[in-house]
Parts: structure tokens; C-alpha cells; sequence
């Protein structure tokens, strides 16, 4: 059977193969530290499951609207109300199966076949290949740690062309961990605009950033499309929910597409997610921010000490993207090397785009600090020992 | 906001807008009869919900293998052997986020820009808006009750071009309830396969046949293309979770394409849907079957009595087409009459295609015996006192 001229342009997730690779070791009684996963850890907040056992205790678990419960959508226009001291109408949100769906649905809605959307390079892997399900083109915007791995209004803009659609950012950045400041978020929106594009935010992991804030793109304007998850902050991976926040004028659009698509979220997810803003989830979840950031703060000076370079500190996520140069002149050398005579897991930068992949690799800190210790005393004693 | 070529070819669930309506009425307290609803009112199985309690209780929702969870393939495969006494590799067992999931996954792995898919009119109606979101074209091959509402081997060739990618039935049908003879999809499959050409069969009313039993069309060939759910038949509809049984050549290709759009299908439904193979399910399962038998047999001579025209008796699904010529000149405006004056909501077929939709109307039997006899006895004051 002949494949659709897309799937030449879609790529595997090499980080699967990499944890098929530790799993194996496992399996043969290898002890990994992984620092290649990006999730958390931690398990669906105590007062989240309950919600979801209460639900689906009946077994009433059918359908719900095409664009998620009303009072979900309305629960999370109040989470920009008490996070962000932002009015969003419930009408605009749309609750969707992650925020892959969201990316589906955003990027299905708006572009045509040669459409071509701005994507940063490194950027998070699946992104061009939704603009590729959906026959456009990504175009790279080579970002490094100059601009702080984030793209600049002037690089946006004279990468802009006759073709381009839009451009997506995320904030908090995978693999990077990088943020846009909020006047520079604003004078990309401003170029956008100007050249009658689509700015679309990808905000999945605010709520874990470290020292600072993330204001919403909505602050900036309502024509901005934000994606959200309950994945990484409400930590609620495997539940598969998330959200998109759209202009008025796209809604009907895209409700037409996730009525044929999906026909609704998750209902267990949905009625779940309702109890991730309850005032002792938010609190639990600010313990687990600080616990992340205990963890970067442990895993960030230990990299520099074993010779990766990481010039911009990341400031949210749960990433550090390093550049390796001074241990090895390639990083998917470098990640099997770790992971059969070190025991350590990380991701090569091959996932993240074409922009000196070689040379980069990210460690994700979604373990605990002991494991991450030992993870860097691992690389210690395999540099030590002439593996560097 | 400039929308996507895409969407023009993308018409909304119009049931959608019939449910608002009937749940408008039902709010000024007005009682309505759902016949409009491809929706069982059966709970969850109780072992189903027992295994969702039981796993997400510690918590520990993370993402699963991207094409599913090892034990629930290999659970399916099982399912073929008891069920169709088939030997199907897990390995070709993927699983999805609904048979919507399996819908994008197997069409977008196909389907290359202006590729053109044959399709029954009547059918589901995300058929061709799943086809079309992969930039194809869909193909309607006119169906009707002179051959039991489904495509013959020799309607089929001769509506096959030079651009035609592949031929997708479903068996039993929605609208209609029918199914394909064996024979006859062999024959189908013969067609498809002397042009080179995919198969795919949406097999989600399997298990739900009235005084006969549906093979799989994995009897026919391993190179047919099979869609399934967990909705219909095994009663997990907001759970959203369905499989495909893929020719071993293609899996790899649908794997690549399931990490980038999905990631994993939900966890819970997964660990749910386990539970759906236990005996004391299958038990309730049919049971449940033999409730349906009992609907159809209310409701298909209630039907006929009132004046709609069943030519073609529906062996299996919930559904009844029905012809409503000697009633009304339009579907539309009977659906709107019955659902305002009688209190009965049922699907007119616009949104089934563009064959003769105005002649038709689709009931569902997915309420109880009750609530049909109470629906049927209001058309009859309705028709009875002029309506007609």
C-alpha cells in the first residue's frame, strides 16, 4: 500500500526509541536514571482522582459537547480570572484531548495546503509535523542562546513571506525551558498582525516557571490563539485533556471540526479536571513548582560542572537544554554512550529540529533530587573515567 | 482570520443543533422521546468501571505506549479468537483515542492531496469530513434500499477512477443498520484489491446483530483495514477509545503518525477497557443485545404502522432508516415539526449525504422499550390529528 506523500515528512519521536532502549536495559536488571521523559513524576493530585472516581462511579460516562462540559469551560475562564486577573468568556475556550488536539484543531482550522508556519528551531518536535498532517509547510527559525533560545520580532519578520500563515511560540519553551518577555511577546504579536498572520501560544507549561512569571498572550490580545494542558502543571499526562482559548470569530469553525474529529473529550477527564483549580489542588501544585525548582537548581550547576555549556538559564519547564560540545562531537553518541555505560537517560537534540541537534542535548529534571544526583554523579565517574 | 481551504468542505453535525434544540424544550420543561441520539443509555459496564476505580486510585496516570497499552492489545487479539475464532498478531493492533482516532490515523496515513476516497451515501457523516481534512475527496456512492443500502462489487467498479485511493464500508451501517453478506465483501475486496486500491471496514456495530452474526472482514484478508470502538457494542462512549487492526506494513507508519497527533491514547479507558473482555461482561453485553433486539422489533413495525417506509430490514446497529414520503415532502421540517408539536427528536438525513436526505429520517433505539412506545404513540396523536 502506497503511504500519503505526508508521512515522508513526519519523523518518529526519537526519544521513544531511546526509552524502548532503557527499558530494555531494565528488563535485563540495569538501574536507569531517566532524564529523558517529559512528565512529571509526580501522580494525578489526590483531590483530581477523587473527582473522577466520584464520576464514574454510575458508569453515566457518555458523550459530553463537542467543546467540553460548560462548566469546565467556565471553570477554566475563571482560572484566567484568579491566575491572571483576566477576563476570557467560557464561550472562547475550547476543551479538547491534550493539547495535541488543540494543536490539530488550531493548525486544521487555519491552514491551507503550502500554507507555511514559523516554527523555532529547536522547538517542540511534534509541531511540525501537525503543519505537515495538515499539508503546510514549517519553516525554521533558527533560535540559540543569544536571544535566549526565543525568536525576535526582526527574525520573525524578515522570515516572514507571501506564504506564511503564522507563527507558534511556546512559553515556557521544550526543550529549553526559555520564556518571551512579555514586551518582546508583544512586539512579536505586533509584526504578526501587521502582516494580517496567526499568532498561536503555546503556554502548556506555565504555572512552572522559577523566579518569574508567565503573563497569558491574552493580556496582549484577543485574536491570539493560546493551547494549554492539564498535563504538565495539573499533572494529568496519561487523563489526555487540554484546552485552546480562540478569537470569537474562530470558534465555529473549529466546533464544526471537533464535532467530526472527535466527537468530545474525555468525560472522565473532563469531570477530573474540574477539581485541578480547588483550592488544595492549586496548593499542592505550588509544592510541587517549588520541588522543580529545587530540581533544576540541583541538576543546572551539576551540568556545568561536568563541562555542558548552558548558556541562557532556562527559567520554566522542566528542561535543560545543554550544548555538549565540550564532552563529545555528538550527541546521539553521547546519549547511547550514557545510557549503556552510565545508566543515564537523556534526550539527543535530534527530536528538536535541525539547528545544531549535534551538538545539544536536553535533560528533563521529572524525577526526584536524589535521582538526579545520582544521574549526575553517573556522568561524573563516566567523564572521569575517559568516556569524555 | 482567513479559515483553511479545508473548511468549506466541512458541514457541522446537524443532530448537534436538533439535541440544543430538544435540551431547549426539555429546559421550559417540556418532556421529549430521543430517538436522535447514536448514543446507548446503558451505563458503563460495572467491571469496567470497577477497573477504572481500581487503576486510577494511586493515582499513577502517566502516558501509555503510543499505540496502546502491551496487555489491552494483546486483549484484543484474544477477543478475535474467541469471538470471530481468528489469529490476529498484536503487533497490528492499534489502539485509539475512539474510531475517530482510527478514523485520522488510518486516512491520513493513506490519504495524499486530491487522493479520492468511495464512500456509501447514506454514511456516517465524519466519513467525509475525516477524508476531506486530509485534503482527499470524498466520492459518495449512491446506496439505497434495492440493495440493502450498501455498495455492490460492480457499483463500486465502475465508480472507481485513475484518482481513487480506496473504498471505506461499514457493516452493520449508520445510518441504515445494514450489513454487507460475506460474500459480497469478499467480492468488494476483489474489486479494491485487482486496482490496488485499500479496504476499510468501520466494524463498530460489531455485536450488536439481530438473528444474525457479522464475520470480520480480517477473515477475508489481512490487508483489509479494520476500525472498532469501544463505544457501541461494549458500552464506553465518553471514554473515547476504539482500536485498528492494520496490515502489518502499515504499522509502523501509523506509530510515527500516533506519537506526533496523540501522543497515547487515555489511560483510564484503557485500563478500563481490559475489564470489557472479562466474561461477566460479555454476559451483560448480551444481554444488552437481546434489549436491542427487543427495541428494533417495537420500533420497526411501530414505524411501519404510522406510514414511514422500511424497505429494507435493519439487521443490526440501533438505527432505522426510514423513508417518510407518504408523510412529509421534507425530512427537515418533519424533524422540527415532531421534535416541536409531539415531543420526538429524530435525525433527519441531511446529515447523512445528498442522497434523497429529504426523503429520510433516522430513528435510534437507544432508549428504552418504554420510552419508544411513549415516542411512537405521540406520532401517532400527531399524525393522527392532521400533522400529517
Amino acid at each position: 500500500m502506497q503511504l500519503a506523500s505526508r508521512m515522508e515528512g513526519i519523523a518518529p519521536f526519537h526519544v521513544m526509541e531511546l526509552m524502548a532502549k532503557a527499558k530494555a536495559l531494565e528488563a535485563q536488571g540495569r538501574d536507569i536514571v531517566h532524564m529523558e521523559v517529559g512528565e512529571p513524576d509526580f501522580p494525578t493530585p489526590r483531590p483530581v482522582i477523587d473527582a473522577a472516581r466520584t464520576f464514574i462511579a454510575d458508569g453515566r460516562v457518555f458523550y459530553t459537547h463537542p467543546l467540553g462540559l460548560p462548566q469546565l469551560r467556565e471553570a477554566i475562564a475563571g482560572f484566567y480570572t484568579t491566575r491572571y486577573g483576566l477576563t476570557v468568556d467560557p464561550a472562547r475556550i475550547v476543551v479538547t484531548a491534550g493539547a495535541s488536539g488543540a494543536l490539530l484543531l488550531a493548525l486544521g482550522a487555519l491552514t491551507s495546503p503550502n500554507d507555511e508556519w514559523l516554527l523555532t528551531d529547536p522547538g517542540y518536535p511534534c509541531n511540525r509535523h501537525f503543519v505537515r498532517f495538515c499539508e503546510g509547510v514549517p519553516r525554521a527559525l533558527a533560535v540559540d542562546a543569544t536571544t535566549h533560545f526565543q525568536p525576535t520580532a526582526e527574525k520573525v519578520g524578515s522570515g516572514w513571506t507571501a506564504q506564511t500563515r503564522g507563527l507558534l511560540v511556546a512559553s515556557p519553551a521544550n526543550p529549553t525551558g526559555a520564556l518571551i518577555a512579555p514586551a518582546e511577546l508583544a512586539r512579536l504579536w505586533q509584526v504578526v498582525e501587521s502582516r494580517g498572520g496567526t499568532l498561536i501560544v503555546d503556554e502548556i507549561y506555565h504555572g512552572l516557571t522559577y523566579g518569574l512569571d508567565a503573563p497569558t498572550a491574552l493580556e496582549i490580545s484577543d485574536d491570539i490563539i493560546v493551547i494549554n494542558s492539564f498535563s504538565k502543571y495539573f499533572g494529568m499526562t496519561g487523563w489526555r485533556l487540554g484546552w485552546l482559548v480562540l478569537p470569537p470569530h474562530l470558534v465555529r469553525a473549529v466546533e464544526k471540526l471537533a464535532q467530526n474529529l472527535f466527537i468530545s473529550p474525555s468525560a472522565p477527564a473532563q469531570q477530573a479536571a474540574l477539581a485541578t483549580f480547588l483550592p488544595e489542588t492549586l496548593t499542592l501544585l505550588e509544592e510541587r513548582r517549588i520541588e522543580f525548582r529545587a530540581r533544576r537548581d540541583i541538576l543546572l550547576p551539576g551540568l556545568r560542572t561536568l563541562g555542558f555549556d548552558i548558556a541562557a538559564e532556562p527559567q520554566g519547564a522542566f528542561y535543560i537544554y545543554a550544548d555538549i560540545s565540550a564532552l563529545s562531537q555528538d550527541s546521539t553518541v553521547l546519549a547511547t554512550e550514557l545510557i549503556e555505560q552510565a545508566g543515564v537517560a537523556a534526550t539527543p537534540g535530534l527530536d528538536f529540529g535541525d539547528n545544531a541537534p549535534v551538538q545539544h542535548m536536553r535533560f528533563a529534571y521529572t524525577v526526584s533530587a536524589d535521582k538526579l544526583i545520582k544521574g549526575l554523579e553517573r556522568m561524573q565517574r563516566h567523564f572521569g573515567a575517559g568516556g569524555r
